[in-house]
């Protein structure tokens, strides 16, 4: 990738938009099938690092990040929740925010090591159907986020 | 893990600590011994999540984590950074900054996949030799951080 204009990000949203402003948007996301409810904010303009933005958009960016992790953590009761920029497959500055449970397929390693157990279809139903709800209560939520 | 004086670290630094203030550290790992400057910020108090913080202290414990990162990308020039905070199995809030290159172990795959490649050890030490400088530049940096 050499170019703005060669980012997937920067073509396409990223998954279902949930909330945008000038600066960012919240996506969710069933791309990650043994995670429902991975939720990503993305940052709008295409820059690579989470240091190039100014204080005042980092911190936007990041009452963002809590806002979102909050209703994660209300709506869906997980382990422990996972927060990454990585980018170095797509160098646009965005976070995952990933809710793990300990009996999800890496826990208590990163989703990105090798799978440690199955996780059973029926499970994996009911947290597709949590995230269904998720989605609703973090657009309430960053709606009446003032910002 | 069930209480605050069962963690590790609440028991130990976690690292050498290049700064403090009352409520995080800087520290400097040799523990991942493929990535020499991985550095951790690490919240003093036992706090597992991020949202877990009032708005001051996120802002204060990014601002350190973006001076941190600003210190790594002038001093060693990575092919890209990478920000996480997880804790399943140290459910005790901390940050991971991790220098990436394109010709590391497991890039463009997050640290913790399977290995893609060998590392030579000659270009190990020469990032080793690098990582010691990053310390003092990064003490500099955060000596010097108006917090």
């Amino acid at each position: 990738m050499t170019a703005a204009n060669a980012c997937p990000l920067c073509e396409q949203e990223g998954g279902e938009v949930l909330w945008r402003n000038t600066e960012l948007r919240v996506v969710h996301t069933d791309e990650e099938t043994l995670y429902p409810g991975l939720c990503r904010v993305i940052w709008n303009a295409h820059v690579a690092e989470f240091s190039d933005l100014t204080a005042t958009q980092r911190h936007m960016l990041m009452d963002v990040v809590t806002c979102v992790e909050h209703v994660m953590r209300t709506m869906l009761a997980p382990t422990k929740m996972n927060l990454a920029s990585l980018g170095n497959q797509v160098p646009h500055l965005h976070w995952h925010l990933i809710p793990r449970y300990s009996d999800d397929a890496h826990f208590p390693q990163p989703i990105w090591s090798p799978a440690l157990r199955p996780v059973a279809p029926a499970l994996l139903e009911a947290r597709q159907a949590q995230a269904q709800k998720l989605r609703t209560g973090i657009m309430q939520a960053l709606a009446s986020l003032a910002i």
